[in-house]
C-alpha cells in the first residue's frame, strides 16, 4: 500500500487513525467572536443583557466583563442604576474604586462625577469656573432593571428595542425572583447548545452519572422541535407505565432559555405546570460566560433568597475535579468541549436537530444585523406579551399496540401540546 | 435622524454614547514600551536604575526583571556586587542557583565563575590547559551601591553618567536610609503621573475615601509647577486660617521623584521642613513596575530599618479587594487605569498642567536619545550636588480681603519658596 | 573611540557589555518545536512514547498532554489500555469524564461509546436503526503495555516500530518496577542534554551545593563518550586511591537515557553492577516535560511501590525555592536553562562533546524523517535485545607514574568496558 492510498483511507476513518484526524481547526469566526465590531458580537448587542444582580449592587460598584468590553454597575443613592465604560474618561482610573453618590458616581482619583448617561458633572479638581465638564462624556449603555435583574444594551442606540416581556415572567401562583449566576470558561454557544438537546438529560443528568434527576429523566424520549414565534422548542415525551409525560423547553434568541423544574416524576396525570427557570448565557469574553437564572417558585415551598440564588447540581465550578470525573454533570459537559467548541469537528445525528436548528437562528441573526437589517425577535408590537410553551404535562394515555406505533403516538401527544397553545 | 448624523452626533459626546466610544487604541509605543532597542526603553537606560536592596542579597543571588531583562544580582565574598545576565553563557542554567563566591559567581551547572564585569575566571569541566575561559564572558553591567541601594547601569557603554548627587540625600539632622520596595502591574509613566499631580491627594487621599493624611490636605490647593534643573516641582499652597502651607515636590527625570512625608497639619508657622523621600520607579516589563525608596529619617522617631522599610499606606497590593474598594488608595487608583494607561483616551485639563510636563520632559528625553544626543538631566558636571525643592513650608499670612485677591496672594507665596532658593 | 568601535569591540566580549549582548535570539525550531506536523515532533512520533503509569489508570480515565496533543488514557473493564483523542467525535466533550466500560469508553454527554481502536460502538440517543455509528471513528493511537507503563504510538500509522526491548529490562537479580513520573517545565532536549553531560555530577550533585550522591563524584573524571548501536555511551572514569571506578551511561534515542543508582563509593573492586534506572522524557508540549521511569529493583532492598515511585532528590519541583537556592539539583539547573534553551546562546567546550553528539544524533533522525527515511534506532530485526552498557565497575588498579599517564590509563581502562562488551 502507498502512503497515499494510507492517507486516503485513514480519511474516511479506521482503527487507530489519530495520526491522520489530529489537526484542530480553529472555530468558525462568524459564529464564535463576541467583541466590538465582530459579527456575532453586535448580534448579541441588538437584544437587553443582563449585568448584574441587583443584590449584587451596594456601596462599592461592581466590575463586570460583557462582551469583550470592561464595564462597571452601580446604583447611584437616588437609586438608579448605571452602566458605564469601567475606565474613568478623565485618566483611566476605573471605577470600580468610584463612589456612587447621589446623582451618579464619582472617581475616585479626582473626584470627577459622571451621570448614569455618561454626562459629566464635575470636574473638581479643575480651576473655578472651567467649563472642561461640558465637553466630557463618559461611555455610557441604557440600563433596565427587571425582577432584580439589571439588564444592559450595549447595540446601535437607534436600534435599541423595547425590554421584551415573556409570558412566562407572570405565572400564576409563583413568584418571580433572582436566582443563580454562574460562569463557564468556555464559549456561550456551546452553554446554549444545551438547552435544545434534550437527549443529554438521559445520559449526563442519568445513566452516565448516576440519577441527578428524577428516575423518569433516564429513558431517551421521543423527540421533537419545533419553531415557534419566540424562538423554538423541543419537545420530549416519555412513556412512564399507563402516562405520558410531555416535556417543553424554550429557547428564545438570541441567548436566553427557560426550563421546568427537573423534579418530575410522572406518577400522575396533571395539568401544564410552569415553575419555569429562565437563563442567560451572557459572554464575558469569546472563552468566558456568565449564566443569569430568574425562576418562579412557589411560595409554599419555602426558600429563602439565599436558597433561591444558589446554583443547581453541578451547575458550576463548585465540585473537585475528582468529584465531577466520577459524577460529571452540566458544567463539566459544557466546559470541556474545548474552550470554544470546534464545529467543523463534530458529527451530528438527528438527535441533534434541536442543535443544528438553534445554531440556523444564531447564524440567521448575525447575517440579519451585518446586512443592516434587525435579527429575528429582538423587536415586538407594542404590549406584546411573548407566548412560551415551556411545561411539564403528564397525561393518561394507554400505551399502543406496538412500540412504532406507540412512538408514533408520544410525538402526537407531545405536539398537540404546543398546537392547543398555539391555537 | 439617519444613522450617519447619528455616529456624527455621538462622535461629539452624548448621552449613553458608550457604543460610540467602546473601541481601545493601542498605548503609544514612543512612550511605553521599556524593552532593549525600544525608544523609551534606550531611553531609561541612560541613567542609574537601583535593581535591588543591598538588604536583599545574601548567600544567595537574587533574580531580578529590569527593563525586560532577565539578570542576576548578587553581592560575592570580598563585598562587591554584581549584576550579569541571568542565563549562564555556558549553556543557560540561571545564576539565581549559582554560589557568590570570593570573587564572582559560581553557576551551579558546571562550576564556571564570572566576576562582576563578567569576566569568566574558570571553566572548571574543561580539560587541563584549556583557554577556553578566555573568550567567554557574561553580559554584565556597571553597578554602583548607595545608602543601602544597588544601582545599575544598563544603557549603552560610552555613555556611562556619573552617579547623580542631589542635595536631599543629605539633610541636616536626618539619616538616609533604604526604605519600601513594592510593585505596581501597571506601566512606570502612570505610576509617574502621580507625583506631579497634587490635585490627587485632595481626592485620593481625602475626599474620596477618608483621611489618609492630614485634614488639611481635604482642601484643593493653589497649583502651580515650575521647570527647575533637576526636573521640575510641583508648588501646592493652601490657606489654613492665618496659615499659608506651600508643599513642593519635585520630579527628577527619568523616574524619580521626591515629597515630604504626609502628616504636616499646618498648625503653625514653620520653615521648610526636609524629611523627604526619593522614589525611583523602575520597570520590571512594559506593564510592571517596582518602586524602591530612600527615606530621610529623624532618629528621634526611633524607628526600626523594618519599619522604615514597609510600604506606606494603600501604596502596595497588601489589602483586600473589597477594603479598596472601601478605601482607594495610590495602588488602586495607578494600577486600575489599564496595565498600560491609554493617552488617546484621556480628557486632560489645567489641573493636568504637571502630568503634561512631566510626560513633556519623558518624551523630549527619548527623541533626544533617538537622535544620538544626551537626555536633559543625565550629566551633571563634576562635583554637583543636584538642588531640589521638596519641602513643607508653613507662613503666617493674613487673607488677602477678596478669594481672588487671596489666591493671587497664594500663589505669590508658593513661588517665593522656589525662587528664593534658586536665586 | 568612535560608537562603531565600540560596539565592534563588545561583540567580542569585553568587560562590563551586557549592553552589547542581550538580545535574545529564538529557539532553532527544527530542534525544538515538538507539536504535530512539526520536523521534531515528527521524529519524535516514530517512536513508542509512554504516556501513563498503569497505577494511575483507575475507574476514571486520564487525561494527558503528549507531544501537543489532548489525550485521555483508560482502562477499559476488559482490561485493555486506550489512548484517544480527548474530545468526542460528536460534539466534543472531554472523554475525561467518560466512564470505561466492558469493551471501550462511553462519553458522560450523550451517551456514545467508543472502543480502544476508536470505533464508535453506540450512539444511543439516535433513532432505533441509525446506523450513524458506522461512520464514526474517534482518533485513536495503538498502546502497549510494559512493566507498568503504558506507550503509544503517535506516529505515521505504516512506520509503527516495534516495541523495542533493552537488555536493561532484565537483569539477573533485580526487578523491573515502575518507578517515578515528575515534570519540568521546559524543553525536552535539555531535560536529555544532561544525560550524556558527565561533569555536571562533579558539581551540581557534589561541589556547588553539598554532596547529593557520594563523596566519589566530587572528582572531575576522566571523559570519553563513544556511539553504540543503541545510540551513544558516556565513560566516567575516575581514579579513587588504587582503585578505578568506571561509570557508563547510555543514550537510546531519540529521549531514552539510563544510568545507574548514584550510591557508588568505589571503596572496593567489583564488576559491573546494572541496578539501572531507565528515564523517558517525553514532551507535554514544546516548554513542559514529563519524565517517566522503570528502575531495576534489588529485592533485598526491601523498598514498597510507592518508595520505588518516589521521585529522586532534586528531580522535582517538590522543593521551596529557597532551598532549592541553597541546594540546587537537576530539576533546578535543567529547567532554568529558559523555558527552551537558545542553542545560539550557549558557549560549548570539550566537556560538552556529548551533548554536541547527543544533538547530532537527534538532529540526524530528525532530518532522516523529514526527508522521509527512518530514523536511527527506530527499527530493529525480530527478535533484537538492544545492548546497552550503564554500569559501575571498580578495578584495582595502581596509579601509572604521572598524572599524564595516569589520565591516559584511566582512559584505556574505561574504554575496555565498552570495548570488552561490544566484543
Amino acid at each position: 500500500m502507498r502512503p497515499d492510498d494510507d492517507a486516503r483511507r485513514q480519511a474516511r476513518g479506521g482503527p487507530f487513525d489519530g495520526y491522520h484526524r489530529r489537526m484542530v481547526p480553529p472555530p468558525d469566526p462568524e459564529l464564535t467572536q463576541v467583541g466590538p465590531g465582530t459579527p456575532c458580537g453586535e448580534y448579541l448587542r441588538r437584544f437587553w443583557q443582563p449585568v448584574a444582580f441587583a443584590r449584587d449592587l451596594s456601596a462599592t460598584p461592581l466590575r463586570v466583563r460583557i462582551l469583550g468590553e470592561d464595564l462597571v454597575v452601580f446604583r447611584d443613592r437616588s437609586g438608579r442604576t448605571g452602566v458605564l465604560h469601567l475606565h474613568c474618561a478623565h485618566r483611566g482610573t476605573s471605577l470600580e474604586f468610584g463612589i456612587p453618590v447621589e446623582r451618579g458616581i464619582r472617581c475616585c482619583y479626582h473626584g470627577w462625577v459622571f451621570d448614569v448617561d455618561g454626562r459629566c458633572l464635575e470636574t473638581p479638581g479643575q480651576p473655578s469656573g472651567s467649563r472642561l465638564s461640558e465637553r466630557i462624556w463618559q461611555g455610557a449603555y441604557p440600563t433596565h432593571e427587571f425582577s432584580g435583574l439589571v439588564f444592559a444594551y450595549l447595540g446601535r442606540p437607534d436600534r435599541r428595542p423595547a425590554f421584551p416581556i415573556y409570558d412566562s415572567f407572570d405565572v400564576p401562583g409563583y413568584r418571580l425572583m433572582p436566582a443563580a449566576k454562574f460562569a463557564l470558561p468556555c464559549h456561550w454557544l456551546q452553554v446554549k447548545d444545551n438547552s435544545m438537546d434534550p437527549v443529554h438529560t438521559a445520559f449526563l443528568h442519568a445513566l452516565s452519572s448516576g440519577y441527578q434527576f428524577t428516575e423518569a429523566f433516564g429513558v431517551v424520549p421521543e423527540l421533537d422541535w419545533l419553531p415557534t414565534q419566540a424562538g423554538m422548542v423541543y419537545v420530549a415525551t416519555r412513556r412512564v407505565g399507563d402516562l405520558v409525560w410531555v416535556r417543553v423547553c424554550d429557547f428564545m434568541p438570541p441567548n436566553v432559555h427557560q426550563f421546568t423544574r427537573e423534579f418530575e416524576d410522572a406518577t400522575e396525570a396533571k395539568p401544564a405546570s410552569r415553575p419555569v427557570v429562565i437563563r442567560w448565557a451572557v459572554p464575558n469574553d469569546d472563552d468566558q460566560t456568565t449564566n443569569f437564572e430568574l425562576a418562579q417558585v412557589d411560595p409554599a415551598w419555602g426558600l429563602t433568597a439565599e436558597q433561591v440564588a444558589q446554583p443547581g447540581f453541578g451547575q458550576s465550578d463548585d465540585r473537585p475535579y475528582a468529584e465531577r470525573q466520577r459524577h460529571p454533570a452540566d458544567f463539566d459537559a459544557q466546559s470541556s468541549q474545548r474552550r470554544i467548541a470546534v464545529h467543523a469537528l463534530e458529527h451530528l445525528g438527528a438527535a441533534d436537530r434541536g442543535v443544528i436548528m438553534l445554531r440556523r437562528i444564531v447564524r440567521d441573526g448575525i447575517r440579519a444585523v451585518a446586512r443592516g437589517d434587525d435579527p429575528q425577535c429582538a423587536h415586538w408590537p407594542d404590549g406584546t406579551v411573548i407566548r412560551t410553551f415551556t411545561q411539564d404535562a403528564v397525561f393518561r394515555i394507554p400505551p399502543a399496540p406496538d412500540p412504532e406505533a406507540d412512538r408514533r403516538l408520544l410525538r402526537r401527544t407531545g405536539r398537540s401540546v404546543i398546537d392547543e397553545n398555539r391555537a
